[in-house]
């Protein structure tokens, strides 16, 4: 770059990785261009709410570009990037091309089936607002189908719910259909009475919440089994076909499978030309760079950062916004002249919630659940998400729900056909 | 039906009329099934919002077995329609069929192209909560792919708006994207000025709001053409294809044409082998039933009640509200062994609302336009519209963007891929 040239970084994607790295970039002389191909930040910690009827899409979504408004260094492209070329430092476009000087990466993940990407169809996984209104659909229509079935064996199936993974994302599903079940729904119905819902949850290792102490799986196990989930244990899944799941040896009719057992990092890791791990993540350098490349960062889901204690990093927003900052801050002191530092993460703890008014939180020596962990697991949520507007509409969507046990957007969308196509169903 | 057998009655549609139609019916001693292939009641009247990023689908819908729960002689069910069997009392469902001793029906109308259907795909309608959503996607998406645009001429295309019809519908609309063009993203873009955003509202005929007297079609044309739309009347449209549209002889580029133009009733109505009028509307007998059929009644945008005025009565929200209530007393006549009663409209008034706080209202002697006409449009709707979280929520997002100049569902949603097969960008 010639003298006087402001360097060009480019930022791929506008989740929390890249969001937070260009605002960090606010007050650098810099020509920023942050890319997405959605024109949305998306609040992903929240999503499963929309896929539960909870909250709409535009409350836990914000423009990138509204939210980037007076940063007069930055512009916002609507744009799907393909692959990089870090010889010739360019970003390819589906429809085009960017130089930079340097780049940050942060496309996330995706959701895997790990070998049985069939399983999908049948077993939809939350990642995008699509995904949510998908799950919300098949949620909703399954005590739709319910009500009108004339057989005992397919209203059961219609009312079992399995759900598959014991992370956060899974126990947080489960609660909240077990409380659609149980409390919202419950004298909407003629025909059938939405409490004979059964909600599995299935895990494949030794107990749900596998990054959580040992005590707080336990807590959120009781918290589940109080709502009526089951949890199972030790359950790997073998099967996934329409109204059917194999648990183990066994197969169950169940009309709605929900997937929250694992993730894949973006594609995009690939053109990289370095070397990935298992998931498809960038083994990062301590500076966040890819090898070879000191202007190439690479942040959040899309990293495995295994420098801090052996194994990679969780793919949790604190993790992203902290490497996102982090990258910022080692743009700005590379165009200085200056070395790149190392990242350190700094863990404030973990958080997941379980239904109505029930928490875990671990922060280290600090450990605690039930409805004062779901106080803390509420302002911490509220605090991040972007937009006093969001703020203000969550908060009263909760503080609703919350009182009237009612939920405030409890539509099926979509193509009026797939109703039938829906394979599951 | 036998003594002590409760008559049934089937209501088909949970828009105004079935939804008003079921709720009059909450103390009759009658089985009532109401059947929507939807599984909310959607406030229409506020649906160009959803389409111009103002309110969320959530906010005007509301599940129909939610708002009935209470009403314990309602049952409701999700089934699509596909025909009534008038000699046999039998509606036939896509999966089933069901009896009736009356019938209501009240599936209203779709938006229609009159011998140009392949129009459709470039001028989508609004109708449903996914049109506005491919209406809302196809506007936020003319600015985005306007601000990477490369050529002026393109750019300039993806600036132009064609809105066709100037029914309140299309001036709702028009007056909307005007609000988004130049006040909501005024300062989001690098490469574009969304102020330079053209937008033509068109009608074939002599005045925009032909329903409304004259004085109030002037001050609607004179408050959009401050909000910088460009009114065009005697103006049809003569061809509508990707990017281009014609007006008259001439044919304009235009990236984004809706369609606000006519209306087409549910095909339903043609199953039942009485005579319909030119767009498919059952010519219904003064107490609202068919020909031959005094079981049989036909409610809403479905029914061409013309013994008032001598012409049909408008689409609009009051006279489906008036005559599903009328419906369901003549429904009650009827199962005491009473005579039915013909319908008379109550016309309490005619409101239209343009951009922001603006709006006409025609009130027979009682003529009014501006903000105050805005205001009495502001209550009426929340009036109407149903559940407090709901009214709620609306009048928030509506103090808020009218204090911010923001609109709070800025959102892009729907399949990625589809962002380049839209036809018209």
């Amino acid at each position: 770059m010639g003298a006087g040239v402001k360097p060009r970084v480019a930022i791929v994607g506008g989740g929390f990785g890249g969001l937070y790295a260009a605002q960090t970039l606010t007050h650098a002389d810099l020509q920023i261009t942050l890319l997405d191909r959605r024109n949305h930040h998306l609040f992903q910690p929240l999503l499963y709410q929309v896929a539960t009827a909870g909250l709409s899409p535009g409350d836990i979504a914000y423009p990138i570009r509204a939210i980037l408004r007076k940063q007069k260094n930055v512009r916002v492209l609507l744009a799907e990037v393909v692959s990089i070329d870090t010889g010739r430092r360019l970003v390819h476009l589906k429809d085009g091309e960017l130089g930079y000087d340097f780049l940050i990466l942060a496309t996330g993940a995706r959701h895997a089936y790990f070998g049985h990407e069939e399983w999908e169809i049948n077993a939809p996984g939350l990642k995008s607002l699509e995904d949510a209104l998908e799950i919300r659909r098949r949620i909703l229509l399954a005590f739709e189908k319910a009500e009108r079935a004339t057989e005992e064996a397919r209203r059961c199936a219609l009312l079992t719910f399995v759900i598959v993974g014991g992370g956060p994302t899974g126990v947080e599903l489960a609660g909240a259909i077990a409380e659609i079940a149980r409390q919202v729904m419950v004298s909407d119905f003629r025909a059938i009475n939405p409490r004979e819902a059964r909600i599995f949850l299935v895990e494949a290792g030794p107990r749900i919440l596998s990054a959580f102490p040992e005590e707080l799986s336990r807590a959120a196990e009781e918290a589940l089994t109080k709502l009526c989930v089951e949890v199972k244990t030790n359950c790997p899944v073998t099967s996934v076909e329409p109204g059917r799941v194999g648990l183990g040896e066994d197969r169950y009719p169940a009309a709605t499978v929900l997937w929250a057992a694992g993730v894949m990092a973006s594609p995009l890791a690939k053109s990289l030309g370095v070397p990935l791990d298992r998931v498809g993540r960038v083994l990062v350098e301590p500076d966040l760079t890819i090898p070879g490349h000191p202007e190439v960062f690479v942040v959040g889901d899309l990293a495995a950062f295994t420098h801090q204690t052996g194994k990679p990093l969780p793919g949790v927003c604190p993790v992203a916004i902290q490497q996102g900052r982090h990258a910022a801050r080692n743009i700005v002191r590379a165009s200085a002249g200056l070395p790149l530092e190392p990242f350190r993460y700094w863990d404030k703890g973990n958080l997941a919630t379980i239904g109505r008014a029930h928490a875990v939180a671990d922060f280290g020596r600090f450990k605690i659940s039930g409805f004062f962990a779901w106080l803390v697991w509420l302002f911490v949520h509220i605090f991040f998400l972007i937009g006093f507007r969001n703020r203000f509409i969550v908060l009263f969507e909760w503080a609703w729900a919350y009182f009237t046990f009612q939920r405030g957007a409890r539509l099926i969308t979509g193509d009026i056909d797939r109703y039938n196509r829906t394979p599951s169903l």
